[in-house]
């Protein structure tokens, strides 16, 4: 049997005279792109280009929607309603598929930004608002969620939606005993060593779980790795766990 | 034979805390709605609502684009590429085609908003550029643009992409001799009664054509009318339209 | 001995197209107007001409500073850093005293708005930081804050910084027994009549103290009463507890 | 007699997450820093750290107001009245100010960017709106404007309104024989030779004088010299125009 994986990024989060990520040598080695909606990042010359460069490279187009906040980036948590995150959702997904149909491709999943994503990862009903907005735009749509202890809530949250859930997990980052990531806040939560982050991801892949901070084993049964640019060099993280994958025979391929 | 003509309007420019417009009152009088998309007016919320009021209605949804200025209501003029242009189309096209999609309706028109509509009625490229945004989301969907004295050249332009034009005649604004919008700048531009321009509406739908404002006839065949806005009891300028029009044996109904 | 009180009432709302709030008839009613400074609400153009408002009627000038987010009103809680809320007041208070120099009259007070007021009446460290921006563009600025059972931390936390606070209440909202504002979630949060308000005003004002919901008197000691709007009908709030208040001989000015 | 130049680069263009431009480099070798207030680029973080880094290497600060389009940079046209543009510059000017306030500094002149320049520079209506905001904040603040055939209305016109203008010209610009910037639209329009930009420089400052595009000599007599950014290598360039002019004796200071 052949062991498959899918490895996400985020991409497009250039914005008009700004340029941010080495987007097109982070292509090679991934195979599943979330691009920035406009909203957090991206612009739609960005989103454009992004588009294509994914149709380009084979690499599966995911919809990155974020908070309306450029100036943070989308990484500050903003208290909105459900209703305007499924709306901010619908919008933002809607555009990017816009760009993937007049790009002859087409949208293959969503996965939230930054404090959106990290919210929800809490919170089953934003999930759910979330998941609303996407099964109304496309049933087939999954998202992408944070593996670990709240995984079977989330999972359930959009099921209720009708929408199927794809777990990720985070190669370059540490984790708790119950599969929670480390906080940022505490020392050794990011994994800077690109080897050491590959060796996880295989022990992801095939055994299904990964050593804890605490030196437990924890379980961690995912279809994708992120691989997205809290370290430094993305490149070189993406790089060395594709190689490290393929390696072992396992299939890189979008989930 | 029975007349039929279209009669359209600006809706869905509220944004965020702030309403503009009686979409409510506006929507029962015509059989067109032009949607602003979140770049000059309108947001998430707002788009969702609108498309929701159109539907209920019976109201063919348009899109309404506009150039990215929230601060001037889209009506400055911006100097922006025609690929930055076709882009902004479509985002915004995108975004509404998803709201429509989500609500169980279809995206039927597009129709620029203020100084990029104003900018493409003088300027064929611009509505190539627009045309080839709209053609690559959905080959049938028709961009309205200004009759008068360029509408051939724009016709042409947008038949390169392969879009359909609809042509719209204002009611309530004076025409040049030549079939030019007379300016805005000069006396007598608007005609703020109603009841005068029902009779030039059904003027242009009856006799295909138009009195200009040196008192000759102008050749006005279009197939829409627009009422929007500039005069400040839109209800009353839709609802006599309509109500004269209807009087007089011609249906209302999308182009 | 006359007492004197100071009613405040957030102006200089409106946006580009959009008009929100009553300003030119409200300002006959208070002595102190909270200006948006074009983050949450207000651009350039408003600013300046609520500004002359201001001066033009011998209302004090205050900056109504807010979280950058327009499309949620300033109201949606923002996760920003203290480093950011310090330099957001230092941004738009600046703006706003430019306008005021322009117009040849000067800064009174800072008052943060919706989100960033209420988050800070809850969090020192953010008055601390609101103070240490306000503190370095003039040490003499007052800055408002919510009365109630954390008026003596935000006072000390102002004052670390060299800041005098005013302390303000609501004279149509409800309070709890410990002197906090009644939640809006609950029942008869704001008082909708206005007699009612202005009798509260004036008991606050007289006796130092309110009636709380549940029927204890809570001390109450302000220099400033808020009259903004979310009663629907500011104006006649304002009117009617500034008629009451001056018919018991209670003279109006800014604090 | 030692001759005396001023050396002004753009600075403070980064924004939220996105870093644009190698101020800490290019800070050394300049006079004057024209820091971006956040409409085109900059946001109240950058601008205040981009203050406190003029401040510590004792360099002239500028305001930098631009179009409040950060999508384009600032570099688009936008017909906005002259009443708006008076106001933009009042907003990004006092906010700039209460940065330079905050940290112990003063402002020292103001310099438009991007399209609100180049309009301006054939408009002299739009440079006295500007001088006018300018005026009404401090009346010693300078406007640097472009030298060449208009400058002389310019300067009328900022003096309209009691306001000093300050020439500036470009070395790593090819110039018509009227003095004009030769557009870049023609070949030729960027000098990428940081050697023949600092001999221009020389030029300009020693003799009063540059040879234009077709070889003919056109007087260039100016008080500062705008290293910005049209060339990759900002920091080569201003570096060497500055070591070249200290050699010839001439001394590097703010205008």
């Amino acid at each position: 049997m052949t062991l498959t994986i899918d490895i996400n990024c985020d991409m497009g989060e250039s914005f008009g005279a700004y340029t941010l990520g080495m987007d097109e040598m982070v292509i090679r080695h991934i195979s599943s792109a979330n691009i920035a909606c406009g909203f957090h990042a991206g612009d739609p010359q960005v989103m454009r280009k992004t588009v294509q460069l994914a149709l380009k490279h084979g690499v599966a187009v995911g919809a990155h929607p974020g908070f309306p906040d450029l100036a943070g980036f989308g990484r500050r948590n903003m208290q909105c309603s459900l209703e305007e995150i499924q709306d901010y959702v619908t919008y933002q997904v809607g555009a990017l598929q816009a760009f993937c149909r007049a790009e002859g491709g087409w949208l293959h999943h969503v996965k939230p930004h930054g404090a959106l994503y990290n919210m929800a990862a809490k919170n089953p009903d934003m999930v759910q608002a979330i998941a609303r907005a996407i099964h109304a735009l496309d049933p087939e749509l999954p998202l992408v969620v944070l593996a670990g202890p709240n995984a079977e809530a989330l999972r359930a949250a959009a099921a209720e939606e009708g929408v199927q859930v794809i777990l990720e997990a985070f190669p370059d980052r540490a984790y708790d005993a119950d599969g929670a990531l480390r906080s940022r806040n505490l020392p050794g939560a990011v994994i800077h060593d690109t080897a050491l982050a590959a060796a996880r991801a295989l022990s992801m892949v095939q055994q299904g779980m990964i050593e804890a901070h605490d030196g437990s084993k924890v379980a961690m049964q995912v279809r994708s790795l992120c691989v997205h640019g809290d370290n430094p060099n993305t490149v070189a993280l993406a790089a060395t766990i594709r190689e490290r994958l393929e390696a072992a025979g396992v299939t890189i391929a979008a989930a």
